[in-house]
C-alpha cells in the first residue's frame, strides 16, 4: 500500500521536509537504544552497577522518543521505517564497539554518540521552524533530554 | 577486550554450545521487537486500535526476553551481540514488509514470524538438554509465551 | 462583575487577540467532549467495544485541554465562557447526528470533527505567534494530541 | 438508525415512562457539570481555593452519574441524547450567570441548582416505582449524593 | 450437619421463599461464569482479542455476584450449594456449544444467556418484595449489571 | 444555634420520623464501634490474633456507617448527636463486659449485639418506607453488612 | 467448528497425548475451585475466619492454573472443555459433602482432594516428559503449588 | 476475668502509676475523637469545607493514638477501658456544645479542648519519667502531635 | 575547578547570554521557595489552613523548576550557583516581611512576588529566542505555571 | 582493617559502653529472626495458618531492628558483627527446639524468648542514659515493639 | 504583628531557651539543603551518578527536618525565620565552595558540614533536657539521621 | 515430635535424597544472607553507596529462596533446620572476614561465596533429576539467580 491512507493538513513541501527529519531522527534513536543495551550487557569495571543502571535509563529515554517520533510521522501521513536493515544502513550514531567493554570506553562511546545526535537534532530544529511547529516542539523536547543525558555522562570523564 | 572477564562453571564445549543458542535467540527476539513496532506504527484497517495495542504487548514480550537472554549469556561469560548490524545480518525472522500495512497482512506476517521463531526455539531446547538445564528452562519459558502469542494472533485468521 | 479582577502582563491588544483564540478553542473542546460522549453511548456494530473505549479516551483528552484552556484564560484575566448555551451557539464542531449510530458513521463523524478542529487550531497557532508565546505553546500541544487522535481514527477507514 | 438495535424486557409503556425520566435526568446532570466548571473558572473571593476545589468535586459527581444515567438508558434500548444543543434547550438547571463571580454568588447559584435538581429527582423516584425498580435504585443513589452536596454548599451560607 | 447453625430474623416462610430465589440465582451465575470462560478459550475470528477480553470481564462480574449471593444465603442461615453437579443439573443458562466457536456465535450465545438470566432475575425481584428487601436490593444490583452487559454484547449484533 | 440552617425537601412529619430513625441508628453504631474496640484490646485465648483482627474489621464497618448516617441526617437538616454522654444514655447495644475477656465470651457478646442492632434496623427499614426512600436505602445497606458480620461471628459458635 | 483453526508444531501423537493430560487437569482444577468455594460458604467452627480466608486463597490458586492450563491447550490447537456438565462427569476430585460443614471436616476433605490431585499430576508429569517439555514445566509448577497447599492444610490435622 | 493474664517486667508500683496515666489518656483521646466528629457533622459557616476536613484529620489523629495508648496498656498487663459510659464519666475534655455550630464556635471549642489535653499530658510525661520510659516516649509523641494541631486551630483565631 | 568540564554545542556568545538568564532565574526561584515556606510557617487568620496548604504547593512548584533550571545550566556547561549568600545578594523577589503574618498580607506579598517574577521571565523568553530555543521552551513552561499561580492568589483579593 | 575508618563525637568510654550494648542487641535480634523463621516452617496444629503468619510478622520486626541497630553501630564507628558463628556463640535467646513443633509449644517458646529479650533491653536502656541518648531512643522503640509482640503471643496462652 | 498570636504551655524562660535552639537548627538545616543542592548540580567525577543521587537524598532529609523544626517553633508560639538573608547571616554550616567540584571535594565538604551540625545538635539536646522534652525528642531524631548520613559519606573516604 | 505429621507422595529413598539436598541448600542460603548483611554494614571505600545497596539486593535474593527451600522441605514432610547453630556448623559458604572491609575485599569475598554455592547447586540439580523434578525446578531457578548475581559482582573485578 504505497499511497498514504492517512491525510494531514501540511502542504506537500512541508510534509516532505518533515518526513526527512522524522525518519532520520527515528533511525538515530532506535540505534541509540540498541547501542545502549549492547553496552548494558557488555560493560565491566569497578562502577559496573552504576553504569549498567544508567544505560537502562538511556534505553528508556531512547525508546520513549522513538515511539513519539514514529507516531508523529504516522499522524502526518508519513510511513515510518524502523526495521533493523534500515537502522543498520542509515543511522547517524557512530559504530559501537563489539565484545566486553571497560566502563571508561563505554562512557567515551556514549558521550560521542549523544554529542553526534544533539548536533543533528539542532539542525533539524531549524529545518522545522518553517514547516511544522508541532514537530519542532517535539524535537526541542528530545534535544533537552539528550543534552541532560550528555552532561551526566560527560561529568564522569572529569 | 576479547578474553572474557566473566567465568562460569560450564565446560568449554557446553559453553560453546550454549553461546550459539543464546546469540541466535537474542538476535531473533530483537528483530521480533523491531518488526512488531514497525507494524504498530504502519497498520491500518477497521481493527486498527486492537491490533495496534496487541502489537505493543508483543513488543513488551520480545523486549523482556531479549534482556533475559542477553543477561543469561553475560552470566555465563559469553559476550552478547545485539547491535543493529548484527540483527540485520543474522536474524531468523522473515523479512518484514515496508510501508503502510492492511491489518490482515500484519496478522499474516506476525503469525509467520512467530511460527518460525517457535520452530527454532524447540530445536534449541533439545540442544541445551545436555549442555545447560538452566538455559533450557529459560528457553522453555520463552517458547510457552510465544506459543500463546501465536495462538492469539492465529485465532484472528479463523 | 464585568471588570476583570485578574490582571496580566499582556498589552490590551495582545490580550484581546488571545481572548478570542482561547474562547473559541474552549467552546470547540467542550463540544468535542459532548459529541464523543454522545457517540460513546449510541454506537453499535461489530467493533462496539473497541470504539466505545476509544471514544472515552477522546473524552478524556478533550476534557483535559478544556480545563487547561479555560484556566489559561483566567490566568490572563479573561473570563472563559463554557456554558451549554454558549457551546450550542458558537462551536466549530460539525453538527453531530442524533440517535443510534453504526460504528462506521461514528468513525466518519469523529474524523471530520477532528480535521475541522485541527484546521482551526493551526490558524490560532499563527495568530498567537505575536501576541503570547505561552498560549501558543499550549495550542501546539493540543494540536499534537488531536493530530495523533485523527490518525488513529482515520486508520480505521483504510 | 431510528429503530432501536437494543431490546429490553420492559413493556412498551414502562419503557416510554423510563425514557422520559432518564433523558431529563441526563440533561440536568450534563448542565450541572458545565455550570460547575463555569464557576470553577470564574469564581473570585477570599475563599477562592476552597470553592474552586469543591466545584471540581461537584463536576466529578455530575459526570459520574451522567455516564451511569446515559448507559442505563442504552441498556434499556433508549437512545440517550446529551448534545450541547439538547442541553441548552431542555435543561432544568436555572440559567447560570456569565463572567467573573463573587464566591457568595457562586454558593447561592449552586445551592439553587442543587435544590431544583433534587426536587425533580424526587418526582422521578416516584414515577419509576411502578415502571422499573432498577432505574429507581439509580435515581435514589443520585439523590443521596446531591442532597449531601446540597448540605455542604448550604452550610456555607449560615 | 443438616440443622442450620446460623439463625436469622426472617420468618420461616420468608426464609423459605428467599432460599429458593438465592439458590437458583447462585446456580445461574456459576454457570454463566463457566460458560463465559469456555467461550474465552474457544473463540476465534477477526475480533478475537476484543471478545476474549470482554468475556473475562463477564467472568469477573459473574464471580463477584456468585460470592455475594452465596454469602447472602449464608447470612440468612441458608446453606448455599454451588457444586459442579448441582450446577449441571439445575442451571437456567441455555446449554453452551462445545468446541471452537466463531465470534458471532459467541455473541449470539452470550446475548441469549444474559436475556434468560435477566428475565429470571426480574421475577425474583418481585418475589422478594414481600419476603426480604435486603435480598431484593442485591438482586436489583445484579440485574443492573447484567442489563448493562446485555446491551454491550447485543450492540455487536447491530 | 437551635433553628436548622440546612433545609430539605421532606415534609415536617417525614423529617421528624426520619430524624428519630437516624439519631437512634447513629448512637447504636457509635456504641458498636466502642464496644468492638474494647474487645479488640481485652480479648485473650488461643484464637487471640484472629478475633483481634476481626474486631478491627467490625470497628471499620461501624465507623463507616456512623459517618454515613450522621451525614445523611445533616443533609436533611437534622442535627446529629454522637457525643459520649448521648451514646452512654441512649444506645441500644447491650452493656459490654469490663476487663479481660475470654474469646468465647467476646464471640457471644458480639453476636448478641449484632442480633439486637439488626432487629432494630429492620424495624426502621419499615418506618422509612413511607417517609424517605433514600434513607431507607442506606438502612438496607447497613443491615446487609451487619447480617453478613452476624453470620461470620455466629459461625464461630458452631 | 470441529477442525482446529489453531495449528502447533507438535506431532499428532504428541498432541493427542498432551490433549488428554491437559483436559483432565483442567476439569480437576475447575472442580477444586468449586469445591473450595462450597466450603468457603458452608464452613462453621471456632476457626471459621481463618479457614474461610484460606479457602479463598485455594480458589485463587485453582482459578489461576485453570486458566493457564486451558490457554496452554488452546495454544497447541486443542479445544479445552470446562463446562459444568463436563466437570460433573469427569472430575477426579472426590465428591464434596453437601450442607454446613464443621471445620475439621473441611480440612479432611481438602487434604484428601489435594492428595488425589497431586497423585494424578505426578503421573502426568511423567507422561509429558516425552511429548512436550513446555507443558511438563507448567504441570511441575502446579504440582509445587498444590503440594505447598497440601502441607498447609495437613498441618492443621496435627 | 479480673486477674491479668498478661504479665510485664514493671514493678507493681510502676505498673499502678502507668495504669492511671494510660487509662486517663485513653479516655481523653476517645472523647476528643467523638467531639471532633460531632463538630464535623454540625459545623456551618463560610469556611465550612475547610473546617469540616480539618476536623476529620483531628479524628484520625485521636483514633490513631487511642489505639496506641490502649495497646500500650494491654502490653503491660493493664486492661484498658474505653466504653461509652467510662468516657462519659471520666473524660477531661470540656463538655462539647450540642446542635449546629458556627465555625468560630467550633474553633474556640477545639482550641480549648486541645489546650486542656496538652496540659494533662505534660503532667503525665513527668509522672512516667520514673515509672516507664517507653510509655513516656509515647506520651511525648502524642503531645507533639496535639501541640501542632493546637497551633493550626489557634492560628485561625488571629 | 574554574574551566568547565562540560561542553555544549552553543556558541560562546549564545552560551554567555543563556548563562545570565538561567542564573538569574535560578536565584529568583530559590528565593520564591524560601519566601513561600516562611509564609507557610508564619501565616495566621481565618483561612489559615487553606493558605498554609496553598503555600506548600507553591513551594513544590518553585523547587521543581529550581532543579530544572539549574540542571539546564549544567547541561550547557554553565556552573549554577544557588547558595544562600548568592540568593540573599541577587534575588529579584521583593523583600519578604518577618514575623507572624495576617493572611491578607501573605496574599499581597505572594501576588507581588509572582508578578515581579513573571515580568522578569517574559523578558528572558525574548532574550533566548535567538540564543537557545530549548532554554526558551523551559522558560515558557515556568511562566505558564507562575501565571496560573498568580491568578489563583490574586483571585483571593477580589 | 582494625582501626575504625568512621569517627564519632562520642567520648571513648561512652563509645565502648554503647558498643557493648549495640553488639549484644544485634545478636539477640538476629537470633530471634532465625528462631521465628524456624518456627514458621515447623509449626503444626489447628491454628497453623494464624501462627504461621504471625511468626512472619515477628521475623519482619526482628529484621527491621537488626538493621537499625547494626547501622546505628556503624554510624558511631563501631563495627557490628552479625555472622552465624557470632550469633551461635553469644545470643541471649534461649535455645530453640528442633523438628516439628505443636503450636502451643511454639507459643511457649516465643513468649519466653521475648520476655528474655525485653529484660535485657530494659537494662540497656538504663546503661545508655548516660552514654548516648540517641541510642537509648532506639532501644526504647525496640522495647515498645517487643512488649507489644509479647502481649499478643501471651494472650494466646490464656 | 510582633506579639505572638499563638500561645503555649511553656514558661517564658523555657520558651526563650527553646526558641534559640529551634531557630539555630532551622537555619543550619536550610543551609544544608542549599549546599547539598549546590553540590548536586556541580559535582563531576567517575562516581558522578552515585554522588548526584546521594546528595538528593540528603536534600530530602534536610528539607523534611527543616519543616518539622519550623513547625515545632510555630506550635510553641515562636515565629521561625528561614529567609535567605537570615540563612546567609547566621548559618553554622561551613562556607561551601563555588563552581564545578571534584567528587572527592564534595565528599570532604559534606562530611565536614555534617560533623559540624551534629556537634551543634548534641549541645542543643543537652540544653532542651530541662526546657522541653518534646523538642528534645525531635532533636534526637534529627541527630540520628544526620549521624547515619555522616557515616555513609565518611565511608567513601576510606 | 520426631515422626513427621506431614506426608508426601515421594518414596522413602527419594525423600531421603531430597531431604539432604534441601537442608544443605537452606543452610547455604541463610549463611549467604548473614554474610551479605555483615558486608552491608562493614564495607568502606569510594563506591560505598553502590556496594552497600547491591549487598541488600543479594540479601533479598538469599532470603526469598531460603523461604522457598524451607517451605519446599515442609511440603514434602521434611523438617527444615535453619537455626544459628546449625548454620554455623554446616554452611558451605567460605568463612567471611570480621571487621570493617575495603570494598574490593567485599567484592572478592562475595564472588568466592557465589562461585562456591553455584558449584554445590549444580551438583544438587543432577541429584534431584531422579528423585523429584519439582525440587529440581526450584534449584534451577535459584542457580539462575545466583549466576546472574555472580556475573554482576565479578564484572566489578575487571
Amino acid at each position: 500500500m504505497s499511497k498514504s491512507p492517512i491525510t494531514s493538513s501540511l502542504s506537500d513541501s512541508d510534509k516532505a521536509s518533515v518526513a526527512t527529519v522524522l525518519q532520520a531522527t527515528l533511525v538515530d534513536l532506535i540505534d541509540l537504544s540498541l547501542a545502549a543495551k549492547q553496552a548494558h550487557w557488555n560493560v565491566v569495571g569497578k562502577n559496573f552497577r552504576s553504569v549498567h543502571l544508567q544505560l537502562d535509563e538511556l534505553v528508556t529515554t531512547a525508546r520513549t522518543y522513538t515511539d513519539e517520533v514514529a507516531e508523529r510521522a504516522s499522524a502526518l501521513g508519513i510511513s515510518p521505517n524502523g526495521k533493523a536493515k534500515t537502522v543498520a544502513e542509515s543511522s547517524g550514531v557512530p559504530e559501537f564497539p563489539d565484545n566486553w567493554l571497560k566502563e571508561e570506553d563505554v562512557v567515551t562511546a556514549v558521550v560521542a554518540a549523544l554529542a553526534k545526535l544533539i548536533e543533528r537534532l539542532r539542525d533539524r530544529i531549524d529545518e522545522t521552524d518553517k514547516s511544522d511547529l508541532v514537530t519542532q516542539d517535539l524535537l526541542i523536547e528530545i534535544t533537552k533530554q539528550l543534552e541532560q543525558a550528555h552532561w551526566m555522562w560527560q561529568a564522569q570523564q572529569a
